[in-house]
């Protein structure tokens, strides 16, 4: 992908794709943006979805560097097909920011770089889920993306 | 897949994987479905669709079969995979039973085998999105599976 | 109590406590009331329930009568104490009119009857659920009522 | 009721029945609660209140204890009869947390302990009612129950 640079109001932000090497720094974003959730995933799933985000299949990882080269931001993406579209669908399952970050170019930067990503990938829509009540999440999402009128269902299987 | 019967206040339906021979009356339940939500998606991306739930890959087209023979519903599966799970997800696209057939045994033959085959194929949940008005579905929809308190965005590429 | 007796486009309503002799003319509108839950509570709960109504204790049933006598809507109460108020709460359980009788009095004298019978019962409130969805009750809802912002969250137990 | 211990990130938290001793120690979580919701019910009422939760009868008061004996959470229960249910229903009036104890243990261990309670005399659910826009809330509720697609209605009586 084309790296994706952003500067706002502090640092220079860009974002590039997640690599082996990020691990101990990519760790503590995936344990706070779990931790929002209030789950716990532990070490062997944790560790198995790294793996799978850095292979370049169906799930991608992106992430947010500042310029000091501290990783600040998480994003990841799951292609996947759709019975509305020949062109794949683009679930962003996941985005986080680092709290000391936010207000800054980070989540922009990552959203950039997910639309250009997606694209790329052949995909006709980005879409994500979140918590209805999470005012400080879609006040940002109400200007990257649009909100749908749709609600998700879900049944867990044994 | 196994078979999945159910009957209800009228006919026994079962239901079971579409066929390539279904083409013909899989097609006005499908455009039954779409014009639900006042689209229309043409003939040729329509056959690609079809042409991709028959085939046994991430797509899956299940149908609910009344007594007689006719198609009285449609499901249709993407599988993918989640972040969050060493297991897939599933995604239920699509659900449509015909007008005349609500009521009885369809919509709930139609979830017994979308569970069942979710898990045969290794999902470990199964999602949906329905519009939050969408009172007729989410009636039946509260009797099957779990409200969440997650919306939708989306971003639709150029 | 005291009857409560409303007219409106179509015949005069009156509501009354429940009887032991209703059972026959009740069934159907609880039928169709639970139905609409897409429940079947079964003739063993049912009946139950109806006795624990006519009993005169936490649960209280009250029924609308249509002028040549026969029942055309339920609403029944359930008596409880509040940690915000010395006073009672009166929680409508469940509210039915039978389809061919809405849009008269029949929904209004229930609430009227309702509110009567909650107070001499010592209640300072009497509030309900209903679906977030369910545009045709609402309606009626805002204008007897208040919406609040509260939803309902659930735990079922083994 | 058996004590429910739990430990998370901090302290060791027990949750136990509310004791007419606790007055004292009650009092201000009992005020924190109601001043969320910008309430203030007044000496003589609180202490109504605190006197049946103490009593054994349909209300039932539960505090979390902390390691060193500190009260840091408080929950309220009502039990109340059911047309749905031969079995009781369980409804948790108020759920309060003190602000520097929470994140650790405190709310889930309350939550354990109320569904055991609840169980124990009888009851086949528990609900609970929340401000829609009470992120904070529901994103523990989320974890510890269902969201329901209902609503509340009031009408508060003269």
């Amino acid at each position: 992908m084309p790296e994706v640079e952003r500067s706002g109001s502090g640092a220079v932000v860009t974002v590039r794709p997640l690599r082996t090497e990020d691990l101990e720094a990519w760790r503590p974003l995936w344990r706070g943006y779990t931790s929002f959730y209030r789950a716990d995933l532990g070490d062997e799933l944790s560790e198995d979805t790294f793996g799978r985000l850095c292979e370049g299949g169906d799930l991608i990882g992106l992430v947010a560097v500042e310029d000091g080269g501290g990783l600040v931001g998480i994003a990841h993406l799951v292609m996947h097909a759709s019975t509305w579209s020949t062109a794949s669908s683009c679930y962003l399952n996941d985005l986080y920011v680092d709290p000391e970050s936010r207000g800054g170019a980070a989540a922009r930067a990552l959203f950039d770089a997910v639309y250009a990503e997606a694209r790329s990938r052949g995909a006709d829509r980005v879409y994500w889920h979140t918590q209805q009540f999470n005012g400080a999440a879609r006040s940002l999402y109400d200007t990257v993306g649009q909100l749908t009128s749709f609600i998700v269902y879900e049944r867990e299987l044994d």
